[in-house]
């Protein structure tokens, strides 16, 4: 059934996703299934929006987070736990460091919204602040890991995360019969390569489509070049997904993904608020990356019947890019 | 178990509640029911937060037009219907008569949020304009029906869209068991009187207490005073409570509910503003104004276990109160 062909022997198979879904389970919600008539007549398909945004911490991100500190042993889990993150990682380490009673510290860039990191110190974790880019997030949480010992969980490239990350559409596949594609925006990687774990080890035939910002598009960058490709200052309003894609998430990705498409930041705009429109949930921009994708045309339903992860909510209401 | 007195003969029971739930079902949504541990921590309750603004036509009012429409004579169908609406009661209006097959007529007031306007079109109801105001509204829907012989549904005083209204409650309280406590908005009195006529029908000793904005606060002048209380120009954010009570409604009020208590447009688009940020939904201000009874204090949970009905999501989002 899986050929593992080109994937680490590492990478999770749908069983890892199964026992971290049991690990995880009563400590994360199982996140209600939208729907709306008039997006499926305007897409020309079913869609199926896997409420994340419900989620603890307001992302799926609680979901990897969880996994990967349930998963250390006692012994490692005593100095507590590390990480840097834009925001929602940060939040789901936070989170789930409390519920095991262990410390966590979060390096955080300054560009990071103020909602994220006002959230990441609500769930008691300790904030330090680093200059924006991959290389000064790394150094910074190299430096708080040599003085605290804590455990680093890598906010996409580790694969107690990624198989974390995984559940959302293993649940969303419990939820709702006969799924033909899985959209999902693509940032590090961590939720799309959970995903397409998932899809692969089903019984079905899945494609598994991500969408990322044409400013941060470093994952259609690797995917076409066949390596992972850095890019420049990714900027995009899709603060979920300026990190630069994992090597591990890279190589699940060129496997098991049919293919990564772009949009601009218009059609995110757009998306955000037709989503906010008609489903009257509120979604932040990078959950909006998909449904960007089927407005511009780049991703087409033609009839079949889709899931899309909507990742998280944390939105700054204050700073709305309509307004 | 149920005391009638003070009620006028005609009002429905929680039987005929139930018959209006059998007659909608298929042609409305069952929504979801979500809770916040944060809010529940906040305001030292659980609250159920009935969630109508993902109805269709995004508000609770679907509900009651369509109880009205479907429960017509052919023969009474066959003129179409026609009332006067600022908004979410015309879109459901329009969309019952499509259901039916039948043609429909909405008498808007110019101040009505352009957004709403536009959903009444899109079901395919004829908008006609009025000044704004009780006597503009009623004189322009007095002279359609002249006109076309259309069947007058009433937004809130007609006790066909009472009991449809009611089966919002009535799916609440079969979703959640032992509540204690009901609020709901009031404005022209629909909701609040299906929703009192459901606690009162119950087995459960079921508190129902209404809530207004202070700058539109005839229903807490007329409960108070014992008979219908008209005001200048009411002028609020919550733009689905700027109606006046109705005659039928009063009555239920009077007899079936605890009280009646009032908010600041302050309070109301702070509540608006928590619930977003802390259930990733969008409401509209009219929805808000139970959140906003909390967040001042003018209601106190003291442990009981609420249900609040979350009317609307329908929202200009270019025009945001906090933007």
């Amino acid at each position: 059934m899986t050929d593992r062909t080109g994937l680490p022997a590492e990478t999770p198979t749908i069983e890892d996703v199964r026992d971290a879904g049991k690990r995880i389970q009563g400590r994360i919600h199982k996140t209600p299934v939208l729907t709306s008539a008039s997006l499926d007549e305007m897409f020309g398909g079913s869609i199926h929006f896997k409420c994340e945004n419900f989620q603890r911490i307001g992302a799926f991100k609680a979901r990897g987070a969880m996994n990967a500190v349930f998963s250390l042993s006692d012994d490692a889990a005593s100095t507590g736990v590390a990480t840097h993150s834009s925001g929602n990682h940060g939040s789901a380490l936070a989170l789930a460091a409390s519920l095991r009673g262990i410390p966590a510290w979060v390096v955080v860039p300054d560009n990071a919204s103020a909602v994220k990191e006002d959230c990441i110190r609500r769930y008691g974790a300790t904030v330090i602040h680093c200059k924006p880019g991959q290389e000064n997030r790394e150094k910074g949480l190299a430096a708080i890991v040599e003085e605290t010992g804590a455990a680093i969980v890598h906010p996409y490239d580790d694969w107690r995360v990624i198989a974390g990350q995984g559940t959302s559409a293993l649940e969303l596949m419990g939820q709702v019969a006969n799924l033909d594609l899985l959209l999902t925006p693509v940032g590090g990687g961590g939720l799309i390569s959970g995903t397409a774990i998932v899809a692969h080890g089903s019984s079905r035939d899945i494609t598994v489509i991500g969408c990322e910002p044409a400013q941060a598009d470093d994952a259609q960058r690797s995917f076409r070049a066949g390596h992972r490709v850095a890019i420049d200052s990714p900027d995009t309003i899709a603060d979920g997904l300026r990190a630069m894609l994992g090597g591990r998430n890279f190589s699940v990705i060129a496997a098991l993904v049919e293919d990564i498409v772009t949009v601009s930041e218009a059609e995110i705009i757009a998306a955000m608020k037709l989503v906010w429109q008609r489903l009257k949930i509120i979604i932040e921009p990078s959950s909006a990356v998909p449904i960007a994708a089927l407005l511009s045309g780049a991703v087409k339903l033609e009839g079949r019947n889709a899931g899309v992860i909507i990742t998280g909510g944390n939105v700054d209401l204050d700073a709305l890019p309509w307004c």
